[in-house]
């Protein structure tokens, strides 16, 4: 039977630097492919925590180096960089993968973008650190000249601060869903997507915020009509009392018991809960959908049901 | 009748700075929905001088900042973040306009790598001044370190210079093409495209190159079996004389003159010749290819063959 899938990926299946990148990715590639063998449709979301602030840190270093040439550049262009940056790895990775083994698919990096609502609660209070360390005096000329958020961080300077608000629509879903459609693996909503509001008329505006990876995973493993959505990790199972005597590892979870858990501060926010929480939304957005959460090379067992936690009602 | 068109954009195009492109981009997407109106069928070429050398910069100010921490980013993965740089503005200046004018037709930016063949004869002399200026120290350590070749720049230090080889094919055609036939206008060839190699088995490998994106756009063109090629630039027409009392402007030019110019020295070297040359190339490839030199604001009169210089057999 042949599924339509959704695979987030996460900084493990990336690495933190461009040497790392390369050797990651083509580890990535080989598991996402055992799913394509196994007649999956795939399309791909990931993060980019480490690839965009390494990229904002070198626009900050430019404009030091040269601050009457030069000008901040907002996050939603580092991001759109960022897709740039890890998709020309990745797309490769996969491309090469499948040549190797003769599949005849296309692979496609898309510029996408993620609508997010100004009037979301995250904005109130901006959590997310981004960028360099700065000083208290860039830090203030950057709360006055851009509006910026800042918090101090421990002794080390100031950091910039973002909202993390939720997905609301993916701008390119059209696009995603016609190479879907012509035989390829689509690579989208990297880093979450560019950020972007709706304003006025047609016009969209990028968002000082950062979009969870799982979350726009899940939004668009609803777009695309998938019926799995998987999110590769750093474990191969999701596990309550974690790191506790009593661990206990679990292989299928139900949406009543996996929001039972969460209530229960099961799961670390910023590691496993956006997981398990993208999970619940997806399994529970439609009959017969389910969630997968796994290690990266386990994913085509998990897929078989042979480990990994499934999530379903 | 309906064309279908494939457009070089040059830097009057883009603008040189974010605040310019944003700007730049809105205007060129007027001239560009203009042509969608006409009946084209578009896909969309940009070349990205100002962008990555920015991009180049900044990514050195990085490495200077923390030499221990951060390493050199390859000139070919600058190129993929300045396809995202550029592309987002473009695409969303696309979407917009099209919108405004109730056109129902997507709008996607494809990361997009262009082969060159590693025994061009460019990359026995490169000359392309690329990046920041060096000291010599600096230099000296990337000479050493990774194979740069670097020119003394008239007093003012020392540059990187890479070779301008001619593409030979577009990995993602097959992309590309799937996109026009699902009524997409598709931003490919970013910067002339990512340069890569094709080396044993599948793998590519990134090229030490800037491929021109006018001879990017004209092999686009053929690739997606365009009947024009439009390339627009700084002039309504091509001249001959250029700037001389006796400077005549062409509006037909024959594939057999547009060759005796060239060979009379009449366009100049990294300006107008590299676009007559690829204009020439596209005309000949197969009959009934016609390839229009005009100005942005002028791209709807000249394909109506009111204005600019229609290059044909």
């Amino acid at each position: 039977m042949a599924h339509r899938v959704v695979i987030a990926l996460g900084g493990n299946a990336l690495g933190k630097n461009l040497p790392e990148q390369m050797i990651a990715t083509r580890k990535t590639a080989k598991a996402i492919v055992d799913l394509i063998e196994e007649g999956c449709e795939v399309v791909i979301a990931h993060g980019n925590g480490p690839q965009v602030g390494m990229i904002q840190n070198a626009m900050s270093e430019l404009v030091r180096s040269d601050p009457e040439k030069y000008i901040t550049v907002p996050l939603s262009v580092c991001v759109a960089m960022s897709q740039g940056y890890i998709g020309y790895d990745l797309q490769n990775a996969m491309r090469e993968e499948m040549l190797d083994r003769g599949i005849d698919v296309g692979v496609a990096t898309v510029l996408t973008q993620v609508e997010v609502d100004p009037n979301d609660s995250a904005f109130e209070n901006p959590t997310k650190p981004i960028g360099p360390f700065l000083t208290k005096e860039e830090a203030e000329k950057l709360v006055k000249e851009r509006d910026y958020v800042v918090m101090e961080d421990a002794g080390r300077g100031y950091r910039r601060v973002v909202a993390s608000p939720m997905p609301v629509s993916i701008i390119e879903i059209g696009t995603i869903r016609s190479l879907v459609e012509t035989n390829h693996v689509v690579i989208a909503c990297g880093g979450g997507g560019i950020p972007v509001f709706r304003t006025e008329g047609h016009h969209l505006k990028g968002a000082a915020a950062v979009i969870d990876k799982d979350f726009a995973a899940e939004k668009l493993a609803e777009a695309v009509d998938a019926d799995t959505l998987i999110i590769l990790t750093a474990v191969e199972k999701v596990a309550i009392h974690f790191n506790q005597p009593d661990q206990q590892k679990l292989s299928d979870l139900s949406i009543e018991d996996a929001k039972k858990y969460i209530e229960a501060g099961e799961f670390a926010p910023g590691s496993m809960l956006p997981k398990v929480e993208a999970a619940v939304m997806f399994a529970q957005s439609k009959p017969g959908r389910k969630s997968l959460i796994t290690l990266l090379d386990k994913a085509r067992d998990g897929i078989s049901g042979k480990t990994g936690t499934m999530i379903r009602s």
